[in-house]
């Protein structure tokens, strides 16, 4: 057997041709790895347990029911929350390093604060799933097993912190909520309350996206953008408004799609199923595509 | 660095807010917690282990293929499953406690000797992707890669569960399912032989929904509900068919919506991509939509 | 308590049930065991460690950035991909053993040494992403965070693995990635340079499919097979060219569907979203599908 | 490369051999595997948060505080316990299989009733190692850091178990705090209140031992068997009393050993380190070894 | 079956009766856990892989010898040491909270800052044992796998967080040693260079202890406590000298028990086996057990 | 907060200081690092698994029963076995690296060839046991829970491994085994057959030991070196024989020393507890301690 390759030399000659990226990254990057997936994982884990200990038992048995569990899990939950807002802190390099630290403690102290307000928007969000769902046995049944409720929670976690201008993390968050349920909504979105995705597979809400109370969607609805502005030197223009705004209590049915930052919903409109919408429609609207199916009774021989 | 909301007074008030909602939650679902996602997963890995374990070996390189092995597992799987019966079951805290045990062993066991049977009809589902699909090698690849076998797998066990009335138990199943294939299949479902769905992200079956025999379905296909009755209070009707019944040997291309409990298609029926279908069609219908698509070249400048 | 069936002998009579079975899995797939999801997944986030360790630190606090630490990383990975690739081989049995051993050893030294070439290219697809989504931040942000890059990660080295001929293990690892995202392609697809896909659940990319360089898709795109040649017993024909041939810069939007495999999209054309094509369009074409949408502003009652 | 020996056939040849022993095993041992090392770790570890919640919290961060938190836990422990009591029954296989089924149950409940007991108990033996240990800061402290509190807490859950006719299990119990601790207590023997062993390894305490209130134990210290009655054919007899009886407040310093079933230390003796003791001695007695040391200053060269 | 005990309220009258000491346990202790084992196992394991990289790879594969991983491993530890410190400190909860947690980051990096003096003292441990054992290889042997060496860098480790005040902790640290070697260092002992302990099982080191330069112990050797001075109310007095001082280059040899705070072994002095020594000796002593063997060749008949 | 330490350069400071040392130790151990305790820990339950499948089951619920499992189970086991021991090859850098791989797997196949005969060794050792142990139940208890036990087993496995050549791996299995059971046997002694250990704990067995055929120990007992032979410049001369012989049918009870490598136990003789012995004794000698205890009964009065 002649394997030459597999001596320290030959490995070495393979990494080093890997590494040849390393300075460009951290020239980029600057020297910090960003979080892992896996710690955001376990902040997921946590908050759920902290906000819904009943529905989400902290491991097989044990639920942080009791008053000193909570504190004790917030407590946890704020510090390593203030060691990964330190880590990914752009400006934590540069002059004063306890600023950076003295600030990571605060935002997640302040994020924190925020908890009891997002855990009353949720259960309003699964008092929707519940009434809107004939499948559904009761509101614990919603926290506990629908995906939609699952990345509404993450979503509105991970929205605080974007609005505390936490980078990346919140970013980390709904990609893990996305994984989980097929649901991809961009923490920078704005949601009102009372909101309900149905099954919600292949669901998409871009950055921008306004959306307001007891809106429903059905799987495979994108909220996205038409085209990307781009400057003289053809690089995309960033930071724009560049997906619609859904008013109050508008429904939009499965596959549905509609686009564009001027695209506006009137309140208490109606998507139809596949449509493809980039224009706004008024209030109270019904917007259906027109049946082109063509049915064919034919005798099967295959 | 001044932050007195980190004391424990601090936390505690924090977590005073959070616990406004326990009383609520406890009153409306029980004193006991549901079982955990965690413990379901493993319920399932346990039981993919015993039914094929040549391709889903029990960790990293043992099979439970002895008949000891099998034995031993298959004890272990009742044991576990009667105690999560037993803490989901709503009647157990009522009268004598002994019955809620007896009862939670009976059906683990009743489960057990249904497991042969789940297993056959497995295998066809097996036998039908690899005659459906080029792409398969043989039929062990379907059921260790397939992640539409995987969902019926899931499907199939949870809905022997849920005949035999265990609460919210094969719901999380069919939700873990539906978290690792994007295909979401109700446990209520009545779904024949031989079924196939190819890629699946997407594939939405609702509770009520009945299918045949030889059936396949591609990724996106969604058999749902097209509204629900409400009483005179607005209350959404429970427990009615709300979704449709398709036929044997029907199959349905990718992105199909049929919708309705009355909407019945015919046996040995093609739906074609995007349909979107609401009224039944008889037997051996070709049901596709007509081509509306605009082409032009032009002159690509950008 | 009458449970007789919760005894060995009850409990065996199910076992045998279960291993009807057996002798037919051994005598289709050889008395070797398949690698299993487990070791795959750990051979994905070995490799994206080891191209990637600044944006997937190993583990939560360790980067491989150390040359001593990637060269001990590579070995490892070589080492159990040999094991893995030895598994699987469907020759191994036959003739001489060590025969298998050997060109084990080889296949992985061989994979080794393409890794890169594939880092190279990955770099492309990331950068890709950053000049085509506004949201993007950095080039880290995508190779940290988003799930089409993941897909097209596992995708690029699964296919490395399926032109080595190795057998199982690239359908794993991209059916590992489609859990992950809704992405769905298959390890014999032939992918050019910079490709994105931005939010990507329910992608679906057939086995024999060509793109090109700088194309891009959405979500929900299919590039599909029309229907499979049978032979005259009726038999699936496997291995024929089923997939279409995508040209360079396409821009295929959300939810499009393009089948076939004498389909060819020509280079530089936009397929607009929720198309259906099954039939050649040529360069810098313009695909859209004719609004049909029927708006009606309606007074909502409820 | 030339290793005809990793080959199927190969390592069948091995495992054949290795399987020569499997068919006494199971005449002597029946059936059913033992409960596993790491189950019973997990029971132990559960146990020890149920009693102590305060000083081992369960996992990291949530302590099992709260009385529902409690109860949970409690159910999850009897339940558990009832499968491993089920599984090392010896009776189990002969007769009617609900017998074994209700014994377990039966028997789980029964130490789950004695639970509160032995946790006043150990909070004697806590409250006796911060009187006894100047080192000690409070009884905290010993409870989650103590080898010798950890060794006591587990002998006197697993002594429960023992008196409850539960084969195997306590045995497994006391060498996990044997290999833990280094301190290897009998599940068997007989031990008072106020129990104290400091330091701790190396102590011995065998099966037939009897143990006063309030005694004091150093590391190292034996209380043994003598030797062996055997019968005619040279067999050892079991079940007779073969080790010492302890009377109320004796020291035992370290490495001292006390063997033999007749061998009674008074009450209020105290035994000095290395002694060698195999008689009785009265009340009150103080036993030390002559000192026979030789002292000599030297020129030290080397 | 009748088991009336295993219903909730059944279980909920053992846990009331489990409950009765918490409200002692909380005032005694105040409402902060401590540290947990694992937490404080992780923190010993992340220690060994910053000093030692080489010979502790962190994980299976991947060492930390890069500098950024070492960075970046360093960040980590001093965080998660400054949380464990916050949850211990006993001064917490009075006054400024801020306080606590100020102190708690001055005493990790302080901590960390030792850190490099800590790795020179034990290179010259790993050395001394280099020199003193036959069998040692090399000195990464010794690192990699010396139980004495693992129980010296465990106490010189918690010896420092002894000497910063933190509570708790460091005896936590090196029980966790203890129960890994067998070896009994309290972290308040003050220990000079190039220490060596051979095999080490049963080895005991107060409190109080002082021991020189170049010292070597062997297995079972207990460096302890006479007796402990009561005050007038009976109750231990804390905090004295209470062990022996061990000049520079002795060796003392297995089972030697040495007691009391006012013996004093001289400088290069050898202590041999079992010796039980309780006064001081000169420097260069030799102190031997006279041989008192009794030797009798019998027939054995057995 | 004033803390400028804990800046990516006050971190830098402290790790360039730590990496002092990493060149002298590369120079000296060369670029590998030793296998992992983790894997080796691995290494030792699967080698457990497949040689006694009822007593050690893999994992909680399966046993490695069947032959396939138990194939597939060894050829991992070589597989890995061969990774570690190319990586602690300390003559594998220099030269044709092929080499050094192929040496590595025909060292794995050849120990997986001893197998069987290690097992028909660790039967005799459980069968003495169980015959010299009145508290043994039967044969499986002894394999499953005597401590003494698992360190023969360990030891009987990693001395094929130091026979076989293979560096520091047999080292760390049986320091793996010291740590869990107390029980100190270096790899390169040589021990007979029904061998037995009772308790266990503070055994010392050294590297030139050499025991015959049924023989048993007891806890405390050491077989160790008197002194080590210099060089003319002060260095340990390694590699002589340096403990004890030790006949067949001896008896050493518990805390007995044993010491040098002239010293040789006649067959058949009994060695009483505590005895410190450094000449040879003939066959069938008896050899105890002179008893010099001193017994007072005094008033008890603190």
């Amino acid at each position: 057997m002649s394997i030459p390759e597999f001596s320290i030399e030959g490995l070495s000659q393979i990494v080093r041709s890997l590494e040849r990226y390393d300075e460009a990254t951290l020239t980029n990057a600057g020297p910090k790895t960003p979080t892992t997936r896996r710690a955001t994982e376990q902040l997921i884990w946590r908050l759920e347990s902290l906000l819904f200990p009943f529905e989400h038992p902290w491991e097989e048995a044990v639920e942080a029911q009791g008053t000193a569990a909570r504190i004790e899990l917030l407590g946890r939950i704020i510090w390593d929350l203030a060691h990964q807002i330190h880590r990914v802190d752009p400006h934590d390099c540069t002059g004063d390093p306890c600023q950076g630290l003295c600030r990571a403690f605060h935002t997640a102290i302040e994020f924190g604060k925020r908890l009891p307000d997002i855990q009353a928007l949720l259960y309003m969000d699964a008092d929707a799933a519940y009434q809107g769902d004939p499948a559904a046995r009761n509101r614990s049944e919603v926290i506990s097993t629908y995906p939609g409720f699952y990345a509404i929670m993450v979503y509105r976690l991970a929205h605080e912190l974007f609005r505390l201008d936490v980078p990346l993390l919140p970013r980390l968050m709904t990609e893990i909520a996305h994984s989980q349920t097929g649901i991809d909504i961009h923490p920078g979105a704005q949601i009102g309350s009372s909101f309900f995705i149905d099954h919600g597979t292949g669901v998409v809400i871009g950055e921008t996206t306004e959306v307001g109370d007891q809106v429903t969607l059905y799987q495979g609805v994108t909220l996205g953008a038409l085209n990307f502005p781009r400057d003289v030197q053809g690089q995309i223009i960033r930071g724009q408004k560049r997906h619609p705004t859904i008013g109050d209590r508008v429904v939009i049915y499965s596959g549905a799609t509609i686009l564009g930052g001027n695209t506006v919903i009137g309140a208490g409109s109606v998507i139809g199923g596949n449509v493809w919408l980039t224009h706004s429609v008024p209030e109270n609207s019904r917007v259906i595509n027109q049946p082109q199916v063509d049915v064919k009774a034919v005798t099967h021989k295959n």
